[in-house]
């Protein structure tokens, strides 16, 4: 798990440099009179969805929402899916449900694309567009660079597809990634992430929150500190906190939130408040809220990260925190027990 | 609490017993031609709105999809909502970012739907259309008979749409719903989720699950046990547990399951088998899984009760739970630590 949160700027490189396939699945799509999208995933795959959710939402001008896989394959759910685009996201391309959920889309009138780290998958087979992640081989159950290859290739399909919608945007400065990477992999080296998992090491539970692009980065957190440190992580955006969740909140029960340097980042000033006023602590993974949130040093990230681009960056301090908790807490974060890499369901 | 969960039965037999408000708004919706459904909710409403989703995939044969507020109230989103119907679904119809999201959707294009427990609300007054779910005056922080009301809503709405989209299907036996609300009130009566919250008492977290309707059961359970008893309670759609969050669990944190008629109660058997080898016990509401969860006696709900309306019946005994557990551990279930009734988000 180390070594693979290490090679993630690597890893986006070779999805920057050779953007051809993205390139051209972008024009298949833009051929295509879509009216809405449909993203198909499960687990952290589930979280790039999200990410791409809003990307659909704000830079394609689309309507957007996640399938349930089960109202096809176990409620025989038949829409009518022309005009809509269903992109599947997964790391292995091996999960039944997701293939016999895009293969039906197919049928039922979809444009199909598969996002895999596994291009002779058979997800990669059902889908009539894919697209290689070019994570690499990933060993450790917990995915973390597949995630944030899944989040690049997202983007880049996302932004390539607007332009050839004629939709006018100021680019995304995607390029300067991998050193922006680079910039937050080094700024760990001054063992931050290890003194908040010492203190947080004899909690049962935590819980993490973002809006936006960055409820994403709180939803794949606390899905890792779930699988490495057996941690009762519970992720929501900041606004659905203030819907009943702040309730469990209390000094007993750290806070982890992200704050990116858009619009969804200053909205998360007012939660954070909420949250202090339960008397819990927060550990605050991006930019200054401008209050008081205990004494938990910040993890400040590189300079002019717009938000759109936030998640693939606060999500390696996250990463960083399970990978410490678990070995504090004697777990082994390459293999949690009871998972497997390749998760089965129907 | 308590008060506003016996009445249940009785609210939705007033939604039964008229009926016109509905047929009226899916004789108006059939008369546009919708391509999809995006729902727009916070909190317990998001979990009607799940259930919602599922029928729109279903029942009507549309694709569906949840809203994202902040998409279009924070970060400037404007998609092209042209055939797309969007229900909005708030017990109190007053927060900011639902009122001015289902506004602009209208003028993006789309036919907007509000449902609410106050006619007067801001929410209704900036929808095309409204349905009141006439839960009547509900006073208690945790909402629990809004909740219901809302699936029933939600439910006669989509079942007289596709009727009127010329769907062939089998009606849905919604007016037997009072009678099976009461027996299941009634059944309460033996104690057995006093004995439950005796056994989790000391537990800070515990996860629910459940797949297809019942996956919005294992959602709204969660919340109820957040708000009320402070507990870290999780809930994941039984697929989404196998991916990942199964490492959590152990001898040391409970399950709650909801085990439906259906096909997806079916699936539930494997997921249970994966629970019971990391240890942990179960509680069953629904049916006989047919394999050995543990002690604790499963609460069985009537007989004949269709997967579809399952979660109207099987969220009772887990408000029962919620209420149980707040007082045991010394909660006002009825006014939990910072919540307020109406939750205001932009």
């Amino acid at each position: 798990m180390r070594a693979e949160v290490a090679e993630q700027p690597a890893a986006w490189s070779r999805l920057l440099d050779d953007r051809s396939e993205v390139e051209s699945i972008a024009a298949a799509l833009a051929g295509h009179p879509i009216t809405s999208v449909q993203l198909l995933a499960r687990g952290t795959s589930d979280h790039a969805a999200l990410h791409a959710k809003y990307l659909v939402e704000t830079r394609l001008g689309l309507p957007a929402g996640l399938m349930s896989p089960s109202s096809t394959t176990l409620l025989g759910g038949r829409p009518d899916l022309r005009g809509v685009a269903v992109l599947a996201v997964s790391q292995s391309g091996g999960s039944p449900d997701l293939v016999s959920t895009l293969a039906l889309a197919g049928e039922l009138g979809a444009i199909t694309v598969a996002l895999t780290n596994a291009a002779d998958s058979e997800l990669a087979r059902a889908a009539q567009l894919h697209v290689d992640v070019q994570a690499g081989p990933e060993l450790a159950v917990a995915a973390t660079k597949s995630y944030t290859c899944q989040l690049l290739a997202l983007t880049l399909l996302c932004e390539a597809w607007a332009e050839r919608r004629g939709v006018s945007l100021d680019p995304l400065p995607v390029t300067e990634l991998p050193v922006w990477g680079e910039e937050t992999l080094a700024a760990l080296g001054d063992g931050l992430e290890g003194e908040v998992a010492a203190r947080f090491r004899y909690t049962h539970r935590i819980v993490l929150t973002g809006r936006g692009h960055s409820s994403a980065s709180a939803a794949e957190a606390a899905l890792k500190l779930m699988e490495t440190s057996r941690l009762s992580a519970q992720a929501f955006s900041g606004a659905d906190l203030l819907h009943g969740p702040l309730a469990l909140l209390g000094a007993d029960v750290p806070v982890v939130a992200f704050v990116d340097g858009g619009p969804t980042g200053a909205a998360m000033r007012e939660v954070l408040q909420r949250v202090r006023a339960q008397g819990a602590e927060a550990w605050i993974i991006g930019h200054d809220p401008g209050l008081d949130t205990g004494p938990v040093r910040r993890r400040a990230l590189p300079d002019g990260v717009p938000h759109q681009l936030a998640p693939m960056l606060e999500i390696v301090p996250a990463q960083a925190l399970a990978l410490e908790l678990a070995l504090l807490r004697g777990h082994d974060p390459d293999a949690p027990e009871g998972l497997a890499k390749v998760t089965r369901t129907l």
